[in-house]
């Protein structure tokens, strides 16, 4: 479980650098498709990983923040930083097989509730985060710049 | 490991019956990033599975056949079944933890040999079809047509 975390930390990481490269007005552009945009799908990204995270630790999960508060690679990255630092890192390397089937509640925006197990939402969050990078991937391309390789091999993670 | 791939052999599921929703001329359309196509990205994915599975079994690896031999609906998923049921499905339920550290030996297709452990393949299978998905999932908001759910949860998998 924490290979695939690791993976997509450092994926992240790779793109908010790649971030860098491209003017912000490419990264800002509302775009067809996922949440609408490259950095606003990282950003959405750093919400969905910790809020899990806080729900699994059974703590209150804040309201998501509008992206226009965070409307700049700066802020998202250190919004990524903030987080992984305080909540996800440390819940993922704890993460012990025996934290599989604990179940947690949960409660979407139209108050609709579901019990999950802990397994599902880790695997739900390593989906979620790749499944969006690839997004990335097309958006890049249409930019006219090389998207970061989205290779698991090749990464010092074996 | 295994719930990843069921995972993922389900959302491919999904993406092949809302291929049949769709003209065949826009899931053979080339379009921008990735390897160029709805079809042709299914196509690319199944490969890259059963190609990595024959190599972890020490079976010869055939050349990867032209898309253009397979660019039909109904081609792209018998091509899928087959080496599901043959070779990817009874490999991934085999797999045990002490499988993860054995190293198996890739040739590129420029001739670079490099060496991987097992557990490192398998999560690069499981990414590499996350990754394209989620471009799929840009491209049939492209066409006007709701993707497939990326969803971790709500599947059965818990």
């Amino acid at each position: 479980m924490q290979k695939l975390f690791q993976y997509n930390w450092q994926v992240r990481e790779d793109w908010f650098n790649w971030c860098e490269t491209v003017p912000e007005a490419d990264i800002l552009k509302e775009r067809v498709g996922g949440v609408g945009g490259v950095l606003h799908t990282l950003f959405h990204i750093v919400d969905v990983e910790y809020s899990w995270i806080l729900n699994m630790k059974g703590e209150v999960v804040p309201d998501v923040p509008p992206f226009k508060e965070y409307a700049s690679l700066h802020k998202v990255r250190e919004f990524s930083r903030e987080y992984h630092h305080k909540v996800v890192r440390p819940f993922v390397y704890s993460w012990k097989d025996e934290m599989e089937k604990k179940t947690l509640l949960d409660t979407d925006s139209s108050g609709q509730t579901s019990i999950y197990k802990q397994g599902e939402i880790m695997r739900h969050i390593l989906a979620h985060e790749i499944h969006h990078i690839g997004q990335l991937s097309i958006w890049a391309r249409e930019i006219g710049k090389k998207p970061i390789s989205a290779n698991f091999i090749d990464r010092g993670l074996s």
